[in-house]
């Protein structure tokens, strides 16, 4: 039995029409709130509409060939048709920003970041997978319907993109438990209820929830409602993209930076834990051994930040440099700390100038990330916690060789295979994050490139966070990378969004075979 | 039931006498052959002397207290034996050094490496672990019994010290087998005879039998005896130790060339393999899948170094440097593919100035080392074969949920057990080389040491290999590092040879307490 393509192609067409319905939406509001007056907002609705246009060629061509498919829908379709969604989804999400670039009056003159496809096609996953890394060196050029197209993409990838039409259209069917499992972050969804549709819409509406209490708080605290719009997408989707080049540096409002901390930290939260909420299980919330252990993590980390930040700052007060107050520098170190853990990748400042120690801790934290079933990228933290309580298992299989113990989390016991499953998930991410490091000081050695800053690019975009260091650092961006280096990253971004496995069966000829 | 120290101390005693020995008898071949009319043998032969004597003196306070002790001797008495005997010997194996430096006439006017005593204990350490890492600036400021007992102290910690003692001795009785399999590289000793006391000694034999027949081929081809026995002790025991600072580069000669390079690849051999060679059990040495794959990888390294090499030097060619001979390449190539996977770490030409794709490979090399049972270091071939079956067992797993296949190399079955064994030791070895990349970096970074030099230090002491790249290159060394760098390195290097588990069981409050 091999796999039946165009069962698959079918419901992506289906999932490209609802992505052309979201751009045309983007236009109208383009339309009637931004372009009144604004020639350059004219052109990027143009181009909205454009686009909106193309996609809906590709997705007709996808959706004819099996409309009539009675169609078996089963597991391998339900990987092709995700791994497909969001290569394709990035590839229509890119139009807006390619043809914008192309109709713009000044085309041609003066260059633009978005003159070629593989920037924009770079810029677009890197807003679907929630990575935040940018080739755009000036956002100021940028219109504000592309700048809200770009936080919406980050928005609609946060819970996942085919997640939110399970939720939307009842089309799927049996494969939307499918969909759903492996389209969400972490080993497991948990605690949701049983119907999946249902589940899913759950999920949404909490994410719809939260948006609209984070828009307010940011408007409240004085963001005009474009920026906090904007802002929001990006925090709760944990993605990154700001509307300025200094990202939230560009925000000197201490309250802004406490909402904004605030909202990344409960984005890099398992959303079931909402759902017990809701529920009031109380008990199993304060109970939750993820949720323990993500909090702690931070906790841990925006120590040793802030004391290496003090540390460095008072050496710099005797240079003669002013101090910050103890107030700016905890702040800076929980802002950064939260950024970087839930892979959100927002500043408030250059961390590439801090000490060594502040930075090594933010690496590590690239790479435990946030909460299972959470928008945040990265390990995630219950997988830390299965391998930490193994590898203690082993030390002790030592010296007791005949004592076996049963491994828990929670009140939930490891099975053998989950172990094996998540050790294999870590060195996966360890092999994806030497070969993209590699791969990088190959693609780019005619530049001379240094080992952090490749080592740090690839990082951030497997784990999708964003910024890196050095040459990828808080105030630097992506553009100065070689295409080949852009589809590199672009491929690590969807890795990484995407739990590396569900890619890389498309590469086992077994796969298609149906053995 | 707590642990039986007294009778761990005991054996540690009897260990250290014949360690004791050994020093008696370096210091008698050097009164006999080496100090006739040479006044800074007759120093080293002194302080080999003075060494025995403290040596002996430690081996009484280890040995008394428990002479009376019946005494269980289980597992954990087996460990801390095994974890104590590496940790004192290199203690003791330092002596000569330490005295030496302090007995020589120049001392208190020119300073020498071994003056301090953690110098003295790194050498000793890198030595006994057959790291090959050397703080000696100047090899030629030493006399040459100290040079023997340098190449010794590989040799004998090639195949490991503790079982160098159950194969001369039946004190330990039924603790031997314990011993045997904590102290044999790899996860499992395997093919070879029940009785391990018969075993060990078989292994020691080939060593031997192996020891005789390089030093007669390296005579042969030009070296002098002391030179042909000092670099046999160093290749058979993957350790790297030369009598020239230049290392074998020293010797123009590619016949000797040859030789090494052949006796490094047996001596990353599983020994049970020559075992089976004796019995002529040639079907299953043939069919020996780790054996197949550790040439397979050492062919392909060869190749990409060799490619790699080739073309930077036909571009050094076009800019008028002399282009080496295509012989010359595959020789240089060959050499370095082989001493670094092996683990040796002797250098015939500075692989640092070549380019990043040869130097990368290498790198990958070192941390995948020899096969299991041989005296190389790494992580070992057997558990890159097991992670690369379960890697790809879960890559289908994706696909094909339901199905469950039994994993198997060559005719064993992969037990879920071993899997997680696996996964936890090579998690074990990536963490434990990301720490001691991070604590070189703090504690070197007033030297404002750079990332390469750190990460490869660290490797290179972890997986026992020796030179790096960049400060810790094929040409540098590491007497420029700090006391504490020192220390963590001595660490790192007997935490690779005893395959970590063994010493971390040490940190646990559980071993002790017996619970």
């Amino acid at each position: 039995m091999t796999v039946n393509v165009r069962s698959a192609c079918r419901h992506l067409g289906q999932l490209v029409f609802i992505l052309v319905g979201v751009i045309v939406g983007v236009a109208v509001f383009s339309g009637v709130s931004l372009a009144a007056g604004a020639a350059d907002e004219r052109t990027a609705m143009d181009s909205l509409l454009l686009s909106a246009g193309i996609g809906l060629g590709i997705g007709f061509l996808l959706y004819l060939p099996g409309r009539r498919e009675a169609g078996h829908f089963g597991q391998r379709e339900a990987l092709l048709l995700v791994a497909a969604a969001w290569l394709i989804g990035a590839g229509i999400a890119a139009l807006p920003y390619w043809t914008w670039a192309a109709m713009r009056p000044e085309s041609g003159t003066i260059a633009h970041d978005f003159d070629t496809y593989t920037n924009c096609y770079f810029e677009a996953m890197s807003g679907l997978t929630t990575t935040g890394a940018t080739v755009v060196q000036s956002l100021a050029t940028l219109p504000r319907s592309l700048l809200l197209w770009r936080a919406l993409t980050q928005w609609m990838g946060g819970l996942g993109i085919v997640v939110l039409f399970v939720a939307v259209l009842p089309m799927l069917g049996v494969g939307g438990r499918r969909i759903y499992s492996i389209e969400s972050p972490g080993p497991r969804p948990e605690g949701v209820t049983p119907r999946i549709q249902d589940a899913a819409r759950i999920l949404w509406l909490i994410y719809l929830g939260l948006t609209v209490v984070e828009v307010l708080a940011l408007r409240l605290f004085g963001m005009s409602w474009f920026d906090a719009t904007c802002h929001t997408f990006a925090t709760l989707a944990t993605g990154g993209f700001s509307t300025q080049d200094s990202s939230l540096g560009g925000f000197a409002s201490t309250a802004i930076h406490v909402v904004v901390i605030v909202f990344m930290v409960l984005a890099g939260v398992n959303f079931s834990v909402y759902y017990q909420l809701l529920r009031r299980q109380w008990r199993s919330v304060l109970r939750d051994a993820e949720l323990r252990a993500y909090l702690a993590i931070m906790l841990a980390g925006t120590v040793i930040v802030g004391v290496s930040l003090w540390n460095s700052t008072a050496a710099a007060a005797e240079a003669g440099i002013l101090h910050p107050s103890a107030g700016h520098v905890v702040r800076d170190a929980a802002f950064q700390v939260a950024s970087i853990q839930t892979t959100t990748g927002f500043c408030t400042a250059d961390f590439d100038t801090w000490g060594f120690v502040a930075k090594a801790t933010l690496v590590v934290l690239m790479f435990i990330g946030g909460s299972a079933g959470s928008t945040g990228g990265g390990i995630k933290v219950v997988r830390v916690l299965v391998v930490v309580r193994v590898m203690l298992a082993e030390i002790e299989h030592v010296f007791r060789p005949h004592v076996v113990r049963t491994l828990k989390i929670g009140r939930r016991t490891i099975e053998p295979e989950m172990k094996i499953n998540t050790l294999v998930y870590i060195l996966g991410i360890a092999a994806l994050f030497a070969a993209g490091t590699v791969g990088l000081m190959i693609i780019e050695s005619g530049q001379g490139i240094d080992i952090t800053t490749a080592a740090t690019a690839s990082a951030a975009t497997l784990n999708n966070i964003g910024p890196g260091l050095a040459r990828v650092g808080a105030t630097q961006n992506y553009a100065w990378f070689s295409d080949m280096s852009k589809w590199l990253m672009s491929a690590l971004m969807v890795l990484g969004r995407l739990e590396v496995y569900t890619l890389i069966v498309l590469f086992q000829p077994k796969f298609w075979r149906g053995e």
